[in-house]
């Protein structure tokens, strides 16, 4: 039976160094690497030379030293999950330096195997009742704090008015934390300070292990009342993420979080753009939000990466819906209107250290939080 | 209830860039950031600054701009999985440039959690009947070739006395060539291989996808009569290669493949050491092989970096067993006194062009392989 295929191809933009001659000779090798895995002279002449092996679509130079290409690949190469997506787009591929992988560009055919964003912005802004500004989020930390002690810090954040009130990451299935015990107590601390004050706070705890225990903290945590759940798919694989967002049975919103992805970015001139990671592919896998560390704090993104981020958490990506960039990491209340500036209102806030420094009122910390950022919006800064 | 630890410590060791202050600051910063997440002055004072925070054991400096840190953690912070032991060891130190995992020093008591490689080398020796040589291994591709396609050259493989034929990590479950087709029909050609001529050669057919779909796969190839698996964890997740290698149900060899692993290894200055990723990293994960790209031929590692790996494979790891190096990624057969000279006989030497070349008598190619290896022997030179 000769190879058929129905002629539709997906894109992926790199970026890559060296002279033009040898970025172009990069860019047919990984037309070649990243399918046929064979040198040029080796590869059959019809169907596989023609439609398996991926194609230069676009070659132009950015500078003497970096070129753009836009290579494309047909859609069947890649199978129906993200685990195929990855070998093709960024298989072997990874292990050659100098090429950075810019930005994906599917078309509609190949998006409509992904159901993305189950909530996305809308969703997290029907679930707390909050349109008018960012969404107000802070950690439950530090590792090390008994389930009681992670409660009690829950009912502090929701009584100072924080919308997403989510796990550290660093909150596992511990001995000293189990994850029932403390998903059971703060989900109730949360509930009950909603229902008392008529807030809507949502608790988010982190569920990332091997795929059948992040399934069933999924589904404990459902039961136990939480209404996010947080996730790690550097830790994971992006496909248990996607298995609990398609989930019907577990439909709870989902934080994206960058833990162990950090060597994709850090290099300028290999991995993967910022964007294409934290935005593209957190969407493709069916995140609502995504955490990065923000410029500026203690981590290096520049505020350009960080730009990049929260562009590709709402470009075009057929029926995918945009989801909200998170930007953390040793954010300070002070840095709220460089916040502003960059990710205006569509964008969720998180803020940890910030208001732990007002220990041990940290519920005026999170007060504090909420008053810049609703004058913010009262006065159109945001 | 007041924290208690048991005492239990594990070491992971990096390499920071900088001047001495700012790398022991770095340093300190590891041990806050992939626990506690908070700022020094922020940490409870008790246990959890005591034993939950990672602490610097051992600072000295390699030249004026390198230094090796050896940090250790409580067990109890790395729970029972793959995914918060790297959450802990490099989480979001992932996301800080200039440092690099260089190497797990895991103590007994922690290396208990994990099964490591169910076969290791003896286990392939034994499987093969092996002992005097590497064994040899090459790939079926390209993608496009149809499940008979592949068969036929399976087949000839086995007919030219390769060892380990796997199928390339390219393969999936495609439209053009079904997962379950292409298995049933290479196990089978290389069975009758073996049935005819008293070989013992092994099919080993590529799994990753979703941790469902590799699991389900998996079962589907030891069915079939597949002799070993390849999974690449960049694209599933360590735990589900994990997973697969624990089933006592399954049971078969597995082959791990580096792809979309490359930007943990490709800078110089941050990510994580090739031995610790594909030698530690893979064996905690069950493999019992580690495929890697060998120095000089299509990639850029440099023959240290190979050796490290080489090392790593069979490093002490407590009740561990040693994995088998596997060189491969544009080798040809006039390459094979080089790699011998490294890797010596325990290894699995991977050529896949080099054999090609002898197309359209690929099997004279295996051949040729073979004879080679056998005269390196027996001449005393492996």
């Amino acid at each position: 039976m000769a190879l058929k295929l129905g002629g539709d191809r997906f894109c992926v933009r790199y970026h890559i160094r060296g002279s033009a001659a040898i970025a172009l000779a990069k860019a047919k090798d990984i037309c070649l690497e990243d399918t046929v895995e064979l040198p040029d002279d080796l590869v059959p002449d019809g169907p596989i030379r023609d439609s398996i092996l991926g194609r230069v679509e676009d070659f132009h130079s950015l500078n003497k030293n970096l070129h753009e290409a836009l290579i494309s690949f047909a859609v069947e190469t890649a199978g129906s999950d993200l685990t195929q997506f990855l070998n093709v787009g960024f298989g072997n591929i990874s292990i050659k330096p100098g090429l950075k992988l810019r930005r994906f560009e599917l078309p509609d055919s190949f998006l409509r195997r992904f159901h993305g964003p189950r909530f996305g912005c809308a969703g997290w802004r029907n679930r707390t009742g909050v349109f008018h500004r960012p969404l107000l989020c802070t950690a439950i930390k530090p590792m090390g704090f008994t389930a009681k002690q992670c409660a009690a810090l829950a009912r502090e954040f929701a009584l100072g008015g924080i919308d997403l009130i989510k796990d550290d990451h660093g909150l596992a299935d511990h001995p000293f934390c189990r994850f029932r015990d403390r998903v059971r107590r703060c989900a109730h601390a949360v509930r009950e300070v909603n229902a008392t004050h008529g807030a809507k706070a949502i608790y988010i705890p982190h569920i990332s292990g091997r795929e059948t225990d992040a399934l069933e903290r999924a589904h404990f945590a459902k039961e136990a009342g939480a209404g996010g759940l947080l996730i790690a798919p550097g830790l994971t694989g992006y496909e248990t993420m996607r298995r609990i967002a398609d989930a019907d049975d577990i439909a709870l919103p989902i934080m994206c979080h960058p833990s162990f992805q950090g060597s994709y970015v850090v290099s300028p001139s290999s991995g993967v753009a910022h964007g294409a990671l934290f935005g593209q592919l957190a969407r493709l896998a069916g995140a609502d939000s995504t955490i990065f560390p923000n410029y500026g704090g203690r981590f290096s993104f520049t505020r350009a990466q960080c730009a990049d981020i929260a562009e590709a958490a709402s470009c075009e990506m057929g029926r995918l819906k945009p989801i909200f960039p998170t930007p953390g990491g040793g954010m300070s209340l002070e840095r709220i209107g460089d916040m502003s500036r960059l990710y205006g209102k569509d964008a969720i806030y998180l803020i940890g250290a910030g208001v732990y420094r007002y220990k041990p009122d940290i519920r005026a910390g999170c007060r504090r939080f909420l008053e810049i950022v609703e004058e913010k919006a009262k006065t159109g800064k945001l």
